[in-house]
């Protein structure tokens, strides 16, 4: 019935393949911004069950910057404790402690959310939709071409990718398939994706011996930490306990090699090991405690972990693959889908820029260079935290196995990472590593910290972070010191002059009007006492809502102590530039519009 | 067209007559509860802007308690700061202090949400809708008759109230008429309530000498506090600012009666006085400062102020009067909308147990005894503070006028009231005077101090006030005190032993099931490395979630100090009975299966 003849041909500024989460985040955001969209599936409906469910304490934070982290918080599981069994000298396991789930002080939401992938993806799908974007499916790509010619391919407005869409509509007996011409494709069509194969792009890295089942359902125990997430080394193997939404656990078991690999293929074979024999083998590592599925299981898989890289994450900044399409790792440590939507966080306002002429072509060689080397911390990472949890415990009868102080150590110092508050992206054209001193706790590079400062024209208090929405702005934090202080009010007087200029980045990029690229907001280091939001010159309060201050709310309940927690001087102030996705950009003194200048120049377009 | 023959009958359990805020409060708690119910109103579209507006810290906590405060604190403006302006001795007026503008340590939302009227309706009327209720309009009441019998009066199956309805629908030409016989009908038409006349229930009471108009604009000023709310004593008359939601503002401004009264009616005349005469007044009251409107007026009224409350809010405990209809009285204070849906938020679960037979109709008694007292208090307050506000303010030339500190005493003295968080139920058949000292924080008759606890199976911080949901189901807070204590651990079994024999209240008025009468919640008073949520008897932990600790979450960032905040012993604890609308009914010690037998036997039906 595959007819070859497209009959259809279309064009598009951005075709994303595949709407699993690195997709749909990417489609969203785009759609948000009013960019010109489509998204194509193969699944003809989205996952019901299983698959992917980890939201790391980051993750939390960006889905709050689009607006979405409300539904999340409210349908998901939240971990917040994590609890730690080993071989107890009296046999079977015993708990050894129980500590904090994430380690990253700074997490606005400190815990991790679980949440069934199709329930995750359905926020997403939802927004897109009342966004005009919808995604079609089912549909596959057969072909991709991307132009070879210099002219086109660095002309923002031509569309030189090609790609045919065949539809597999069941219900139509004539398929129909499709010439789409792109000006950027994104293929997020996870580990076996067809994107990356059809450019060449090869994986480096390789499959482990690590064999892990999985099973969702709903436990029948007398286990005290069912509702924790749980390290369980026994003499009788691993198990890893993740709670989710309702009453259901996740059980991760590790499996021996000659139990589940079909010795003629060497790979894993579902046949040969169920949901039943998965509870069997977890039952033996949770003795003495009773473990038992209440009623049906929920879903089940077995997998090989593979540590892979994509050697690279785009073919002329024309094609980017994202997501798993491009790293997989082990889905213990929750990162799979983290890693995925955090990729294409940092794509889709880039993608932006360009496509609305703001920005140079440059400016998505930043994509790769951030995501790809993000993506090889994470791998390593993954390499020695699956090795200290597959490997046997230490016990009087195996000195080299692994000791619980080394699991915590691991645990504890990959916090930051995990958690993903740690991602820190290098020096590059959108990070300028300067001036860090005069703002020695937002670190250039890494997202904004979050701290609750008050307004000064209604002492309501607000988390920052809810003022740096992903609205494809960059934000102009400026902490604008003693304001009360003659001298720096002054300075704070020439600082709204020069900005003004039609020589300062904040004219010249302004394309018609600054508050669609920019968003000012002062912090002002006084007290609601004092301070008069009509204080501040008109450009650093052109709207009585974007005047802040450093102090407590009305009940000293929150806030105060901002500038502290930042590292700035209360007197001096400072500029801190906020890139579109919540990263510190670069940080200028009050009196440092070339800086400013110099950053919006290497990468903006006039 | 009128035609008076009805062609319609029909029985329904509760009828409401009018979708104003006590209306739609009631609709939505029986919708939730499942109880059949029909609401009327006489306007053919719900009100698009103006009217009341500010919504206190304690009726926040109720919507919260039916899950409606998010999309309130989403839609609307938060009023964090109070701000004096008194007169100037340079002329004009000048700030004379900034002040929390809620005066309630305890309140859970320490500030008031400003938004209109009808935004706060649809919040019900969406709730309701999704319970398939839906307000039937335009429709006038005609004819209400109340049965003589008391055989029917008492038993409460009959539907001794029979109303006749007229329905106005425009578009028919042949107006239909509808006799509707109800279990229960109430009252919630307002001001004019033709309920409360045509029962013949008199309003107590007069009207003032103070006559204000209102206007809601967005304003064009440099008033620096111009999103606080503001008390403006002048030489020039008083203001009142409410910052409201978006850039909207509320002017209260103070009229003289030879503007504004029609002579030869003595009554309020709006052709005597527009928006734009409103605005001149206010202007002068605000010199130095500048104040206009910035487009065109989005509201505006006038009234004279009346402090009237009914002399009763039922009869025969079958029709019940609510919101307007039995209390009228300044709207400065922010109480009229507050203390409407507080009302009916008293009476829905009364209905709702009488209804479903859980509870003796003598249970209905409680509502007037509680609302009624209510309403005489909030006239009392409110007389105090409108002369307080109405009055001269005192200046050198006038020694007879109000101090700015007599002023600021009455606004704090008053804030536990105005906040509605000090609301007092005095003891009566579901407040039980007793046990005070067991729980010496946790005043009964008073609202359930918000405190968060973290929940033992999984470390997740809770405001209790989240596990206390208006479900129509009494909560047994079981404070189990020092659960590794061995002999603290057998009283608490002992307790679950005794409540599960026959002769307990929760096993004789259990209707079947006992969870869906009541709700068990324990709360240890040990730390989260100790307790095991399976340390409980299974009756004191009917699931999982049902355990909590009195400790600090996983970051230390909230929770603890919870006994000691509700003034209860860590070692011995107590238990708490909580109402159906989040009111401490009775306190006992953990031995008092006895007290908690009496309190449940002087109202409930088995």
């Amino acid at each position: 019935m595959m007819s070859q003849a497209a009959n259809k041909e279309s064009e598009v500024d951005v075709l994303i393949i595949g709407a699993g989460p690195a997709g749909v985040m990417c489609a969203n955001a785009l759609a948000m911004a009013g960019v010109n969209v489509r998204i194509i599936d193969q699944r003809p409906a989205k996952v019901a069950a299983g698959q992917a469910d980890g939201i790391q304490p980051r993750t939390i934070e960006v889905l709050q910057s689009y607006g979405l982290a409300e539904r999340l918080l409210r349908e998901g599981n939240q971990m917040h404790m994590a609890a730690f069994y080993n071989p107890s000298p009296s046999g079977g396991i015993e708990r050894t402690s129980r500590a904090p789930d994430v380690t990253a002080p700074t997490a606005r939401y400190p815990f991790e959310i679980t949440l069934h992938q199709g329930a995750i993806e359905a926020i997403f799908l939802d927004s897109m939709k009342a966004h005009g974007v919808v995604v079609e499916r089912p549909i596959i790509p057969t072909s991709i071409k991307l132009s070879k010619s210099e002219g086109e391919l660095k002309d923002p407005s031509a569309h030189p990718v090609t790609v045919i869409l065949q539809h597999l509509d069941p219900e139509d007996a004539q398929e129909v398939s499709e010439i789409v011409r792109a000006k950027f494709v994104l293929g997020a069509d996870g580990a076996h994706s067809w994107v990356r194969k059809s450019l060449g792009i090869s994986m480096d890295g390789e499959q482990t011996d690590y064999i892990w089942g999985v099973v969702d359902m709903v436990p029948n125990t007398d286990f005290p930490d069912i509702r924790c997430k749980c390290a369980v080394h026994s003499n009788n193997g691993s198990c890893m306990i993740i709670p989710r939404e309702g009453d259901l656990v996740r059980l991760y078991i590790q499996l021996a090699d000659r139990d589940v690999v079909d010795p003629a293929t060497g790979r894993v074979d579902k046949n040969r090991f169920g949901p039943e024999r998965l509870l069997e083998v977890a039952g033996k590592s949770f003795a003495p405690f009773e473990i038992a599925a209440s009623g049906p299981v929920d879903w089940w898989t077995l997998y090989i972990i593979g540590q892979r890289v994509a050697s690279k994450f785009s073919v002329s900044e024309r094609v980017f693959i994202a997501g798993d399409a491009c790293h997989t790792h082990s889905p213990k440590a929750g990162q799979g889908m983290n890693a995925s939507m955090n990729d294409t966080h940092n794509l889709a306002w880039k993608l932006t820029h360009v496509l609305r002429g703001w920005a140079d072509m440059s400016l998505l060689k930043t994509y790769e260079f951030e995501r790809r080397k993000y993506a090889q911390d994470l791998i390593n990472f993954d390499k020695k935290f699956s090795k200290l949890f597959s490997g046997k415990p230490r016990t009087q009868d195996n000195q080299d196995g692994v000791t619980h102080e080394e699991f915590i150590e691991a645990f504890q110092t990959f916090g930051a990472f995990t958690s993903g508050i740690g991602v820190h992206y290098e020096p590059s054209a959108i990070t300028h590593d300067q001036h860090q001193a005069l703002a020695s706790k937002l670190i250039i590079g890494e997202r904004v910290v979050p701290h609750v400062f008050i307004r000064a024209a209604d002492a309501r208090p607000y988390n920052i972070q809810d003022l740096l929405p992903s609205d494809t702005r960059f934000k102009l934090l400026v902490f604008v010191g003693a304001t009360t202080d003659a001298a720096q009010a002054a300075r704070v007087r020439t600082l709204a002059d020069v900005l003004d200029r039609p020589e300062s980045f904040y004219r010249r990029f302004a394309h018609g009007d600054p508050t669609k690229v920019f968003d000012v907001l002062s912090i002002s280091s006084e007290g609601k006492q004092n301070v008069n939001y009509t204080d501040l010159p008109p450009l650093l309060r052109q709207h009585w809502s974007k005047v802040l201050l450093d102090d407590t709310d009305m009940y000293a309940r929150v806030g105060g102590g901002g500038y502290e927690a930042y590292g700035i001087d209360p007197q001096c102030g400072a500029i801190v530039v906020v890139r579109p996705d919540g990263y510190v950009g670069m940080v200028a003194p009050i009196n440092g519009l070339q800086d400013l200048n110099a950053y919006f120049d290497s990468f903006m377009a006039q």
